[in-house]
């Protein structure tokens, strides 16, 4: 069977070729994650991922996930995957492995889940979510609020949400309010109404744990008047086991272009005003938890974005082998000329190349994302660690925000390579598309990932994250001009580099100096040239790398790869660069039409 | 209620101000056609479109076409909306009005199809290939053919369609295998198998007409040896009445991503060895006859791509002015400052700049184009016909592939501009959307047309239609210089034209005379920036026309809408020229990666 969710091959270079990730093992925390047990860990995700989770595709966007008398079901399937997806610890595969996790290198739960989500991420969602709302319990909970829920969460037994939006609280949290009254035992009467909730409502899991953000009676308008509060499905007796039902019902389920799924609920908390929840952190210091969480959450969603993208290029690419159509092009004068593959197409290349160059540049930046993170959990030097988790936080709303949106990109590419056998239901790609189509928008519109990039990260520690990450861009160039065939595409990206060093700082001084409007107008564009660089200097690591290789006398098996990953650097350079630094002329060209734009100039009324 | 499928005055503009095509009624052809009949014409379409088709749009989404027992059944409302588009001569707008057409200037009938299309182009397709089927009859029918068929289908008595595509014969439709056996009594016995047949069956109508490309026993492989044939879903008496049925089999429809209002019919010609056909044209001439409609057809689904892209600009537009979520950017600090409509936000009127710039200059385009047909229908200057044909024909695959992919981003921007609301089916953004996707793929894969302009196009002539293009181009470069808030304009577009020169003969040279593989893996992005620059020019055009209304003292009402034109030319000028001029750099480049790439190299298999 080909592979068609994620490149072995390409999983393997980037953690053990281009991260090395197994020296992680050489510290006490990951000891026990040598090369061998790393192999076995995406053996066994992989496996789980085909035989179990991708079975819940199809079924995830056919049946979907059904609401009846206020209650949700999931397809049949989902339960035998969640059952499978619990016995084997998956849902908290970087955790203590006191609460149920396993202690995993991110890096390595990353490169699982290139699988587990690959193979449907509306389901794996559950999971995510699961994995989150016990995250927030283990670091901002009580002793008790963590012995009631914790493993619980942890172990998949039972499930976790996110409880955020509502309907005039959508990308400005701080409107919410709902609002949470103190009882005298020190729980709180919950009241409100939230919208969008991934997973709100369903019947995996006997019951689910809410984290919810609330105002505490009299506490101030706007976020500094937030609360986090965990409010349970059904109510949990100080033993563990399961009281009465706590009033918070689901009210209904969007309709939704893709991830049918995963159902997204209206949440009605308290209407019977029999809604209890305690308080998980400080009063009022809600939306900081919040924020950690998002983080993780933001990082996931890019995540899905590649799960959606590297199963379609894996299917586009063995489509494009298989499929026969139309002569070779150097042979259309004759008539009696074969079919060839498509893949023998000029214009299917260029496809497949951009696909190829997203898929695997992205790989690269989630496993260096994670990995970083490693790092720093074993690292002993207080500024490594600051300065690594300042270019982790500069990187997140790229790896969400300029991520999604090449992801869908990539998902279109593929309908196309298929052609009119993309637009339709029987093959694989439309779904992708659509399902592919929300990443850009929950977790924070990319609007908003481009904001938090121009207006909280660019400008964090006096600019020290981006500087930080240059230089560590110059250090893969200045390595790459030590290998032969490396060192042209150094030279190539370098002029890029430069250029959005000169970008960065324009739209630093403009936001903080001179016309904020006008800098946020240019906000996502800005977040998209810095992805490209980004992007394009993971491919030069992973061309320096391969060339290396080559040069040392690869195997044939592993030849094509590695030329694979060089040609992939000089097609982006060639290609994708010019446009990028086009992109970067126009922001600072510093236009300001769309803000100074009358509103009635829009047209139509 | 707001506008919501075209603006009226974008519309009017078009018309009557930048191309002034009440002068079309000095000729006699079109003498009927004042403004104001014209504005009669687009008020009824208008009327039409949002009464009567629009409540289709829903309907052909959520219930969509049915097959059942061989039969296709579609929305209850399709029959309602298709008896009004008859009744209105809709169907037909431009033909003879002997033959039940309106005897309309392309140009209007291209402005009502804004608002009908709009309104649902999936349900239009069967107005559409009607329209297409009877014009292959009123070219290369018989008097018979003509007598039989040709009125039924431009009033929409009976439908029409258009049997190409088969399983192993696609893109490449000159490896199709449907065969056509003569019988004494000169008509033929056909047999094959058709796939992917838009409105290939239904119940609309109680006769369908097909065209059906098929091979007549001992002709040439390949397309040499195609004929065109009319093949009767119910077999005709001489006297026009119905017969028996032809042994026409829907045998299936296809679950697609969207437009599910219009059925993709597989279709079994004579496999109870009883479909009977007529020769339409000259034996071995099918496929000549085909790329005649195919012209059309190709204009036809560039504008469906447009009739997505203006109600999503509409809707985000009108959703943008009256939803409040966030302070103004510039309160950020002032807790207590209210909530503001999203259109102040600069990243919304980011998004809403680029989809107002694509809408209005696609608009320009197709109108431009339609005019130019009807420019030749009143000369009679046979150079001036051949020069205005050859910049047609030149345009018809950028205004196909170029703008249903530019199209596609606007429907995503709609969608973004919503939010979570855009990714639900309770608001119209996802359906425009996933209707819109197909658009990119048929009638020739936007692949297909960058390949055509490159390889038939490019070359057309000895380049004579590119070169008097460019030299249209420049005429309107000279004008705008004359006029003062436009001359910047000029100045900043003017570059770029001279640089598309620079490429295009670039290209021609490549593809001619060095390298046709590599040439053809730069055809697409030449077919963009071929397209972003003739939409700089349309822009450009219509911002000179707008400097000099307001210099000349527009009405107040007037004055919001110029200012709107001439900020969007300065938009696109400083935002989006600068990217195409990367691309230009791109192409020029001469990358050769894609082509040379090791098959191996693409990775997994």
């Amino acid at each position: 069977m080909a592979q068609i969710l994620a490149d072995r091959r390409d999983i393997d270079f980037v953690l053990h070729e281009q991260l090395k990730v197994e020296s992680l093992s050489g510290h006490e925390r990951f000891a026990d994650f040598s090369r061998k047990s790393i192999d076995l860990i995406i053996n066994e995700a992989r496996n789980l991922a085909v035989k179990e989770i991708l079975p819940t595709q199809v079924d995830g966007d056919r049946v979907g996930a059904r609401f009846e008398g206020g209650k949700v079901r999931v397809p049949e399937s989902f339960h035998k995957a969640w059952k499978a997806l619990r016995a084997g610890d998956w849902l908290a595969m970087t955790e203590d492995p006191e609460w149920g996790g396993q202690g995993m290198p991110r890096v390595v739960a990353t490169a699982a889940s290139d699988y587990l989500m690959g193979a449907n991420f509306a389901f794996m969602m559950h999971g995510g979510l699961t994995h989150g709302a016990g995250k927030l319990i283990e670091t901002f909970g009580t002793d008790t609020q963590k012995r009631l829920y914790l493993k619980k969460l942890f172990t998949g037994e039972w499930a976790g949400t996110m409880l955020l939006t509502e309907p005039e609280a959508g990308s400005d949290v701080g409107a919410l309010t709902t609002t949470a009254t103190p009882n005298p035992d020190g729980t709180y009467t919950i009241t409100g109404n939230k919208i969008f909730i991934s997973g709100g409502e369903h019947d995996l899991t006997p019951n689910i744990i809410h984290p919810v953000l609330a105002r505490i009676e009299g506490a101030p308008a706007g976020t500094a008047g937030i609360s986090l509060f965990v409010v349970p499905k059904i109510r949990v007796n100080d033993d563990g086991s399961l009281g009465e039902p706590n009033d918070v019902v689901c009210t209904g389920i969007e309709e939704k272009m893709g991830i049918h799924g995963n159902a997204t609920c209206s949440i009605a908390l308290g209407g019977k005003g029999g809604c209890r929840g305690t308080l998980l952190g400080e009063a009022n210091k809600g939306m900081r938890a919040m924020f950690m969480m998002m983080n993780d959450a933001r990082l996931m969603v890019g995540n899905q974005g590649l799960s959606c993208a590297s199963p379609s290029y894996l299917y586009a690419v063995n489509y494009a082998r298989t499929r026969h159509q139309g002569r070779h092009l150097l042979k259309m004068m004759d008539k009696s000329a074969p079919a060839v593959p498509i893949i023998q197409h000029p214009d299917v290349r260029r496809m497949l190349m951009l696909m190829k160059v997203y898929v695997e540049g992205f790989r690269s930046l989630f496993y260096y994302l994670a990995h970083n993170s490693d790092r720093i959990a074993v690292s002993d030097d207080a500024d490594e660690k600051l300065r690594i988790q300042g270019i982790i936080d500069f990187l997140i709303p790229i790896a969400k925000g300029y991520v999604t949106e090449r992801c869908f990109d990539v998902c279109s590419l593929g309908v196309q390579v298929y052609g009119g056998y993309g637009y339709i239901r029987e093959y694989p790609m439309e779904q992708l598309l659509r399902d592919c189509r929300i990443t850009a928008i929950y977790e924070g519109t990319n609007g908003i990932q481009a904001m938090d990039l121009l207006g909280r990260k660019l400008g964090q520690n006096q600019g020290r994250p981006v500087m930080d990450l240059f230089e560590e861009m110059r250090g893969t160039l200045a390595a790459a001009r030590d290998v032969e065939r490396a060192a042209p595409m150094a030279e190539a990206l370098e002029p890029a580099l430069i250029r959005l060093e000169e970008v960065a700082r324009h739209m630093g001084t403009t936001a903080l100096y001179g016309d904020l409007l006008t800098a946020s107008a240019h906000a996502h564009p800005f977040m998209e040239v810095c992805g490209d660089v980004v992007v394009g200097w993971q491919l030069l690591w992973r061309a320096k790398v391969a060339a290396e290789a080559l040069a040392a006398g690869a195997k044939e098996k592993d030849a094509a790869f590695y030329e694979g990953q060089i040609r992939s650097a000089q097609f982006f350079n060639a290609v994708l660069l010019p446009v990028a630094l086009g992109r970067m002329d126009a922001i600072l060209s510093g236009c300001a039409i769309a803000v100074e734009m009358p509103e009635d100039a829009f047209g139509a009324k």
